[in-house]
């Protein structure tokens, strides 16, 4: 184990694809793993497999492979998703909506307890408890809850001054579902989702 | 001007965020930018940038930087994305209607022009001129429209078997919103929106 510091951030970012494997695994009745498996479904080496895991720990024994329950455990542990986060969304559109009551996110950790628009026309409609609450009031839910987590989704053209107001109010990690990169200081997380990107990556490809 | 298979993937991968950046800067009323004005905003070196850049020829003159409208035509040329793609999506569930009404996908060169469903109580229901229609039908429209490109949206218990179907139909680039990884041939491409495993990519560092 070293320290947090020394760990590359894209470790970091290949360890949820490896806890969604092992849910997979688990799902499908198995109940042990080897580096050889995981890199076969997921299109990753093993070797790369087993010098991730390694920062960690010892999660397996030579010629054994991994218990898959015993690795599941451990890296909801590292990642701190052992516990459930509340989460924010701002922008009560189409897709803020949809993020707002998809299910996959409570099912993995992440509760949604609140969602904000500046629409009047939006406010106070929504349902399964959950209220869409005007923009003003970001600071005050924020605090409430103690939410270090926020999705945005809203237009490129806002989403700059809502992130503002989101870390102003204590947030820490952001989910930008807004076509822009956002500028954030150094002690604030943002993670991107423009599935526009994704496909331009694969039309380059394309005949 | 390489071939194309000499240039690797995450080079490919950064190309529509660059994109991306050089609409924000259009918006912005830009004309000119750099590889150093460039990689501020989104916090990769200039070094990388010029280097990927390079990659397709020259864009910049030494000093000058570059001129924003012709770099931005010669990305979406090389991503093949100065034309407009027909997209399947398969999967009328909240975040499938969702996807498929949102307009940052037509604004950026893709267009929804079939939503599938097995559901009964789904098929034949719909606005926008987008009606659900039966997954059986999926090869029929696939083929009608000649579309390349399927959005999944379905519980990750039947995302495999529907990913199968649209091979079948001769879809060859897939986005995949279902937490599972797709197993495919080697000519198509899958790309992956998991907000969760970006979620717990931050939680991580969260105190």
């Amino acid at each position: 184990m070293v320290a947090i510091s020394e760990i590359p951030d894209i470790v970091i970012g290949r360890l949820p694809i490896y806890l969604r494997a092992l849910n997979q695994l688990i799902q499908q009745g198995h109940e042990i793993t080897s580096s050889h498996e995981l890199g076969q479904r997921l299109g990753i080496s093993s070797a790369q497999i087993r010098k991730d895991l390694s920062h960690f720990g010892e999660f397996g024994k030579q010629g054994t492979g991994y218990q898959i329950s015993h690795l599941q455990a451990q890296l909801k542990q590292i990642l701190q998703v052992d516990r459930e986060w509340p989460v924010v969304v701002v922008g009560a559109g189409d897709l803020g909506r949809a993020i707002a009551h998809y299910a996959g996110f409570v099912e993995r950790g992440f509760r949604v307890v609140a969602i904000f628009d500046n629409d009047p026309k939006k406010i106070g409609t929504g349902n399964n408890g959950l209220k869409v609450i005007e923009t003003a009031r970001i600071a005050d839910i924020v605090s409430q809850h103690n939410a270090k987590i926020a999705m945005i989704a809203v237009p490129a053209s806002v989403a700059q001054s809502v992130c503002d107001t989101l870390i102003a109010a204590g947030i820490r990690a952001i989910l930008n579902y807004a076509p822009i990169t956002l500028s954030v200081p150094n002690n604030v997380h943002v993670q991107y989702i423009d599935p526009v990107a994704h496909l331009q990556r694969m039309t380059y490809y394309l005949d």
